[in-house]
């Protein structure tokens, strides 16, 4: 039985869309990669021919059709067709990249290359959670130096976005996670202040209005939900606070917003993989890892075999873990 | 007995917000106007010492606390003193300027001098709806040559968003009012479509993303509640699209926005005063109405003596009107 929020959800399917690879084959009209390549799928596609690709502003694309289910573009090729079987069943693709298998098929506007030296093991990281935490801070909120930054939830994008407020030069960077355990890793990164809402005996977003007099000018929402959604929201200041939302609760029924939250000057947005083209943005973030401008390791929590994958997912449920790398 | 959306109001109060009229006395300490200063009194207040204030990112003012409920801040002077009373009995004033009367007291912060050969009669506008609608387009949502833009509701508000919208160069203009005898203003100002949800077969929104494919950069919602919000947010295109609420419903139960809505690339803000500091900015509107920029002939419908102000209400609700300028 399929759980009524996951509604929509196709199966069977091989799921997994962060990931970094070696090109095997081609296909006959491919011609921007070959075998050997060094490459990072992309669950945001880019055509580069609709007017989103054509577009400076979003990296978004018009492959993506199905804006309410996140789960129905890219389930088949754009041929309808799937490239994977099981005992001759037909099996779905999961957004266009399907990286939880050592063999994957992936269109050509699903994939981009990276240099033959960069380490997989880490580059796998700019395929979302980097790419998504640090982009939301640097492309889509566009924190400025000075400026008072909160990330709700340390998941690897929560830790990327740390990251990124501290590359922006951001005055103050609160973390929020309801694991203690993840402060010292996000001090090292340059939280300021870390605040774990069970231990606090009134609701965060109080917390954070007192302890900033008002609100901080920029928060992340890095964990999904119409609760956390609404602690953002309420985290932000009047007269210009942002409130960048990255997480998704699947069947979560959303945060009610009044007009005169908004009036009084507070804005709410929302990105996926960070506001990143991914086909000219990832080689570049891949260069920017090499020369040392951040540090992927610090979102490297766990390494282990891919049989072990149900293993790294108790780890993530539990808290326990940021990333997990899974070797093939 | 109040209605129950009015709760939290405040009675006896003298109500009216929008306003130019000439200094009659000042107290001790005012320095900044003189007896015989044509002036426009100001509801978003300018302290001039807040952080806000001396930030140029945001028109919002420490001065204004409580964030909830607007009736609630600036119904008495600084001193927590009426300067009103009618048979003894204090009255509350109503967002520091209290207008529909032949005097009022405002602080000196709540107030905005501007030329005398200053036109009351048309710069009084610049005291709400023209300098909200006109704000919202270009200091707020920043419309781009080029782009799509859709306003929801053609009063003072929505006619000044076409104003603005048409000077900063979008290319479409989509007008929306339930009257139909709007349209032909609109359409003088610039609108390139008009649309009445009540002749539609379908919602307003399916109608805007059809005809635009996909929907608009833009939409401003100069209406108020959650119906009007859904719709214009509904109406912008993922990818970039951008809705700014102006109007507010007093009561309404707000909006329900879902994550997967905005990580598709949209942004949802908010405007009071459409962004302007007045005491730089009503003085250079002015200026421009002067200089011909924009002509603000085209908001006013009815002018009528104060006594017929039941009239001029009456003419609002009906839809009749777009301003009706009371002359005293």
């Amino acid at each position: 039985m399929i759980h009524p929020q996951y509604e929509g959800a196709f199966f069977p399917v091989i799921l997994g869309h962060e990931a970094a690879g070696i090109v095997e084959s081609v296909g006959p009209e491919v011609t921007n990669f070959k075998p050997g390549d060094k490459v990072i799928p992309l669950y945001m596609p880019q055509c580069g021919k609709c007017k989103f690709c054509l577009s400076p502003h979003t990296n978004f694309c018009g492959k993506l059709r199905n804006f309410r289910n996140p789960f129905d573009d890219q389930k088949l090729m754009e041929d309808k067709s799937s490239r994977f079987t099981c005992k001759g069943k037909p099996i779905y693709h999961f957004m266009g990249t399907s990286t939880f298998s050592q063999y994957t098929v992936v269109s050509d506007t699903n994939l981009v290359k990276v240099d033959d030296d960069a380490n997989l093991e880490r580059v796998c990281l700019l395929g979302c959670a980097f790419s998504t935490g640090y982009g939301a801070v640097v492309n889509v909120a566009k924190v400025t130096p000075g400026s008072t930054c909160a990330i709700f939830g340390l998941g690897g994008v929560g830790f990327a976005a740390v990251i990124g407020c501290k590359l922006a030069g951001a005055s103050r960077i609160i973390a929020i996670d309801i694991k203690s355990e993840k402060f010292a890793r996000a001090k090292a990164l340059g939280a300021t202040d870390c605040l774990n809402p069970g231990d606090l005996d009134k609701p965060i977003q109080e917390v954070i209005v007192e302890i900033t007099n008002g609100g901080v000018d920029f928060t992340f929402e890095c964990v999904g939900g119409a609760k956390v959604m609404r602690a953002a929201m309420d985290s932000i200041t009047v007269g210009g606070g942002l409130c960048t939302v990255i997480g998704v609760n699947v069947g979560d029924n959303g945060l009610n917003i009044s007009a005169m939250e908004l009036l009084m000057g507070r804005t709410l947005t929302g990105t996926s993989f960070g506001g990143w083209k991914g086909m000219e943005s990832v080689p570049k973030l891949a260069a920017d890892y090499k020369n040392k401008k951040f540090n992927l390791d610090a979102l490297v929590s766990h390494t282990l075999p891919f049989d072990k994958i149900s293993e790294a997912f108790d780890l993530m449920y539990q808290g326990k873990s940021i990333r997990t790398i899974l070797l093939f």
